[in-house]
């Protein structure tokens, strides 16, 4: 498999977390978001992935685009480790946390969109970053106290085991942080986090970890 | 079922569609997401979904959060008629196509995101207008270069039968028209509209059709 990816992508990220969980080997193809005025944006990517957005996954001749489309293709066609649990309503709401960050707090903060906030709608870089962190404390905020509510009895968002809340957690917390958010008002959160950086799959796809990182 | 909807919602707009596809009966909880400050942000509300968004759909007394999350919930518990195909790869392509709307123009273009805009980003209603119309225009002209890659041999978005992907677009088409964007440029996925639009489940999910209609 080949995985279309930048290294500082937080939806590239959650990929790199679930193919190492699962044991799965691929080949990275950097798609540098910056440089020659962003290579997603250029044919030669198109014309692999028409969305013209990273990731995408090669696989058989084809390309999937859409991170949480990558990930349910990984968890039908390679089941072990289970991400998403048995049962159809906690699956609900697994996903239901995963898309709460997939749907609610990555899509406003990604670079496109700060870069059209600062271009376009002409606002300066503090009402830049006030927009990101508004953000990023509207979701986690529901995050936090959707994990206070159900008190976890386990290190991560729904227990134990670990499945595709904290796939997409941990790259959002990463996010964050490049942003100076606070994170104190998050302990759960935070917890999740430090456990999961300990496993080898979380430190593996780290995007200082990556082959065209910088 | 329960479903916590406001009509003009177009995340919830979907999941009636799949209701009604699907045959499933429910009723109709309106949550009005400008009145009262906003019903969505409420205790009352966050006591039935900490997410605190519309939809959520109640059954079995538990609560799921997230359009899509609901949408995949639907399908693996009553899985005829299906709106995903059984091959993975084909799975994955539709998703992908769902998630471009879900994750990429539907984020951007929500109330509590225009409120934001207009509000503590100052912009104006024309900047506010411009940001609406740019990020549909870079999402539809996606999808719109996707189906016209693929020519599908039907009247969806996937050829026949109709899937998630046409349960994501249409709401959002009806989203679009109501700030006045420019279809024209999308004919594939205007073919798709009006061909959805003539089957009752779609035509008794429009807005205009709800209980909490004004």
């Amino acid at each position: 498999m080949k995985l279309y990816s930048y290294f500082r992508s937080s939806a590239a990220y959650r990929v790199r977390i679930a193919l190492n969980l699962k044991g799965l080997p691929y080949e990275t193809f950097g798609v540098h978001l910056v440089k020659d005025g962003g290579q997603h944006r250029q044919a030669t990517y198109k014309d692999a992935n028409p969305q013209g957005l990273v990731p995408a996954l090669e696989v058989d001749g084809a390309v999937i685009g859409q991170s949480l489309a990558i990930l349910e293709y990984l968890e039908e066609t390679h089941p072990k480790p289970a991400l998403l649990p048995a049962d159809p309503l906690l699956r609900a709401q697994v996903r239901a946390f995963a898309l709460h960050i997939v749907c609610e707090i990555h899509p406003l903060n990604n670079l496109r969109v700060l870069q059209y906030l600062t271009g376009s709608a002409g606002l300066s870089e503090d009402a830049k970053l006030a927009w990101y962190q508004h953000w990023i404390a509207e979701g986690f905020s529901a995050l936090e106290a959707d994990i206070a509510r159900r008190q976890p009895s386990g290190p991560y968002c729904f227990g134990e085991p670990l499945t595709l809340a904290d796939v997409c957690l941990i790259p959002q917390v990463f996010n964050a942080q490049r942003f100076n958010c606070d994170m104190s008002p998050y302990p759960h959160l935070m917890r999740v986090f430090e456990t999961c950086n300990a496993l080898a799959a979380f430190a593996d796809a780290h995007p200082s970890r990556q082959p065209d990182a910088e």
